[in-house]
């Protein structure tokens, strides 16, 4: 039994991490910070949680997580650069759901997130949370950074590409679609119901920050080492509450079994699921589960490969790989408390 | 550990069934059946349950459901009552999803279900399925009527009114509101997302077949009997996929401390949940769980006291509360594999 | 041709004023203020109106309604009450969104409201904008309040019942259920779409501010003087984004062909359209015009009758009833720029 | 004004061309056709449409189509083909919504469809009706072949490309997305709203009929004689009632402006808007309304141009654009009728 700290639990995020290790057997949750709600119960605030928690939520600045075996960092881009150090220096380990630690660059880092980084110091010790790539890595890691939302759908679709040559690395296409809590939980215009009901958009057309992340990573891997990787990436808003799915595209440059090379790739993978030829994968058919289901498809028989992958933004692609990388990081079942079934309908 | 055979898990009661008890360590799901897609893979029909059941779906001809020691009945009215007899026969317990068994006078039943019921011998026998109201008759039951969802959430906001002397019992008013999958798995144009979505309409207004079942169980009950019971009962439609809420009315006729009265009455339900005064519950707080919360008011200390319960159609409306007997029935804890916190958001 | 002015463009009252008013043949728009938006074009700000509005929002300090005929208020109580004094003595006729002039009794007004009144010497000079009860006063009126939303679906559905003899005039229920949009524009967290799709609740069960109103307006019908009425009033919010449906109950207290007092009643209006036996009236009907679609039942032939009405908030429920105030103010059709038939599906 | 019959007036598009219809100052509906709903008024069937038509459905066998000067087909594939020549006999001119007539390649037509075409010897004489290619053709038309929805949207999108050389040509990628009411009004369980809502999904990933469609149309064109034109088509289903989206991308392989390319390509389309740069079109810009919006985009300067379209696909892409089409064969203001405003939230 570890002791557990979140950090800003009245999020999207942090309320489904709460829900996640609410049936977790190895985890005691001592604290949840936050100043906004801080003495407001979490069954209160939450009430999908009454009877789960007694804690209520706790100022942050009365230093709750001290003594925390694991702390989890359910906080927008600027908060866990700040307390890193000194949770560590206690002897926590961490799990930062942001993307204060997600790049190695820091020039990169300050120019898509326009402040200046507070601990760039840690840039190197921080293992980049994504099991299916750093699996040794996050077992021994004292900072993890948990992976974008896109970033993890997009990457689990490209990844075998990447590592192997049968498409033309330079010109990849993710066309990728987000329900709307991808957005947080803040008050927004453009996120209300009545403006995001009924309707799709592309945003971020631009760049999006997830762009960086994705190469960066991408580029990283030891399989792909020296490739240039380019990648267009167009985020879209459905009017859905969870759920990603990414369609990507690629120019076939050399033939080979597709199919089985995916399925090969993730053959031990607990949470990434290679579907049967011609499957159609749909949001809800991961809803509230930590699996991303992926399906391979060369439309026409042309030579553009289609590869579709659909995740829970806020499991896979948020509090669910929290947990998986904390299972990892901690010596448990790497499905502890992921077990559940999607919700369905 | 039990054997378990499902009748009917292509519907949306059946799969919730499915999902709840891939989770239920007491039991086997030895049999599932589905005439349309006998031989079909449960798991290659429902993506969504994907790695959970090897079975596929049976062929009800072929007796799969033979030693099963418990048989839930996933089905549209009118096939229970012609497979019950030669199951319990056979040693098995039925719990019955449909309203084959819900109703004791069998003119009532046929006059509201406009056919003639093939076994009404067994009405006396059948045990109609709300814990809240008959748990000791229910686990020694062989066979249970599990209530409607309506049914379900506007007893359990009228069932302490009922059985004191507060309210006005000749002139109660329920105002329902269930999501769309309520409806069922039929492909029927009005339930169609572009015919549901963005649009709420009141329906059956002339009468709803859930409005004889509440009558006769409330008036049933021991602590009203000789009341005549007078009830209003109007559903609506909502563009979600889950959820009932009941919005309830009632002319006090003298005075209590109502919100002290409900809670009670429920204070030891495992599942009925009254929430601290003043509060205003959602659908999406007991989404996928089974648990029925309810607020009481009294608005502008008027003369009227509004009672409002939410409950997940297909949880406690359906296939959760059918777990909750199952697990009375056979002397399982009652919160068995129904522990799960709802999905939020 | 009039010339026009309408405060507070950018909320989802004024965008629909603006799409009605971009169809009127008698009117020109000659000034849309928003203080936030000042020097924005109107067609880049909605790109729904791309092409149908030359002008830019107006910083309403630069007086740029100085000269209009008719002035829109489609503001958040409180604008109206302190500009409306000095656009009268300038010559323009005011119709007001907002609560500012709804009701008679300022204490009533202070008490719901909470802040004190500006210009309750105003008071008497309003005239409510219900034209199927005030239509000949709204003629000469220089200044209208324009009812609320769910005020209107209420009193259109009991009009005939308080006018009459046949029910219980002191226990009526208003079960009412509204679209999103009915929340306003503003940014709030409980709004989002991750918070208000796929769900359903009641609010302001302790009372809601159009409470006030409704009972004001009806209990000063000439028809009903000298009853007490008494109204219970729940409202809900339905994940759709326009739309309001109003069940209303009440107590049959005599016979009468209710079908017929209602026909009979709103023979020669426009907008209310009372809909044959056995109907059961959709939001969809009304999206997007200016009806209001009403149904009569008494289910089960017993002692409560059940009328249901549909509008859209946006429109009769705002917006449209605002033309049609001012269609009547300056002696146009009354139903021009009115007469799109509803968007379907 | 000219007699207007509508073959098929129970669907989607057959509401949504009713709709719009009812606005047309030159045109008088004379017959609407439905065999299931033979003596059904239209304004009880669809009481959207209460007080706009006085016509029943007529029964197809009776020949209420006799005298029409125009005659919709709103009808499944199939319908048109076996009845245009009796029509064309009789004098009418035909607007056919269905793929009767879209292709010009009587083996490609039928390979897709997966039947025997009726009549390919009016192939020759069909026009494909995108006016923003063949304008002067419809206006000489008899028999007019109304685009596909996905189709129309996709060709705007393409059209400056494919008639200029600065892209790939023979990479060209759609990810395309349609609201559900794409699939037409059929009971399928597929679109029911509890499968539709909150979910997102790929479907007709291996192939979809507007492919070949897309293909002849841009391959005809003049401007791109001699090209290959290679073309990867995804479509989407969004839960959403109306509305397509479509993102394009094309390599670029020859620098230009492309926004000036697009802005000068469309400068004298009515219902083609090139956005500033920048924008980010949203589908409810055009819900209910017969534009295409359009916007261009450069994302990173890489070497990718993303296009992005939006239209209603029961306007653009099915009723508006047929009415247009009849504007243009009737010599009417080609607007005419197709001038609301977006409705907006």
């Amino acid at each position: 039994m570890i002791r557990v700290g979140v950090v800003g639990g009245t999020g999207y995020t942090g309320v489904e991490l709460l829900r996640l290790l609410a049936a977790h057997s190895d985890v005691e949750v001592t604290a949840i910070t936050s100043r906004a709600e801080a003495g407001v119960k979490v069954g209160d605030y939450f009430p999908s949680l009454r009877g789960r928690y007694d804690l209520a939520f706790t100022d942050p600045a009365k230093a709750p997580l001290k003594g925390c075996d694991c702390v989890f960092f359910a906080t927008p881009n600027g908060v866990a650069m700040s307390q890193a150090r000194a949770l560590l220096d206690d002897g926590a380990r961490i799990v930062d759901f942001s993307a204060d630690f997600r790049l190695k660059d820091k020039a990169v880092w300050e120019k898509w997130y326009k402040v200046a980084h507070a601990s760039p110091e840690l840039f190197d010790e921080a293992v980049y949370g994504l099991p299916e790539v750093n699996r040794e890595r996050i077992r021994k890691a004292r900072l993890v950074a948990n992976p974008g939302c896109y970033a993890t759908a997009v990457q689990l679709a490209l990844l075998p590409l990447v590592e192997s040559n049968f498409v033309d690395h330079a010109h990849l296409v993710a066309d990728a679609k987000s329900g709307v809590s991808g957005a947080g939980r803040k008050a927004e215009v453009d996120m209300l119901f009545p403006e995001a009901a009924d309707n799709f958009k592309a945003y971020a057309v631009k760049g999006h920050r997830h762009h960086p992340e994705i190469l960066e990573s991408l580029t990283g891997l030891e399989a792909a080492s020296g490739r240039h990787i380019g990648l267009t990436f167009v985020p879209h808003l459905v009017p859905m509450i969870r759920g990603i799915l990414a369609t990507t595209y690629a120019r076939i440059t050399a033939d080979t079994d597709f199919q089985a090379l995916f399925e090969q790739r993730y053959a031990s993978e607990p949470f990434v699921d290679v579907l049967p030829p011609g499957s159609q994968p749909e949001t809800r058919w991961v809803r509230g589960t930590n699996h991303c289901r992926i399906a391979v498809h060369r439309p026409l028989d042309g030579d553009t490969l289609v590869v579709i992958a659909v995740e829970d933004n806020l499991v896979k692609g948020a509090a669910g790989q929290a947990v998986q990388n904390m299972n990892l990081m901690f010596g448990f079942a790497e499905t502890r408390a992921l077990e559940q079934p999607a919700l369905f309908p």
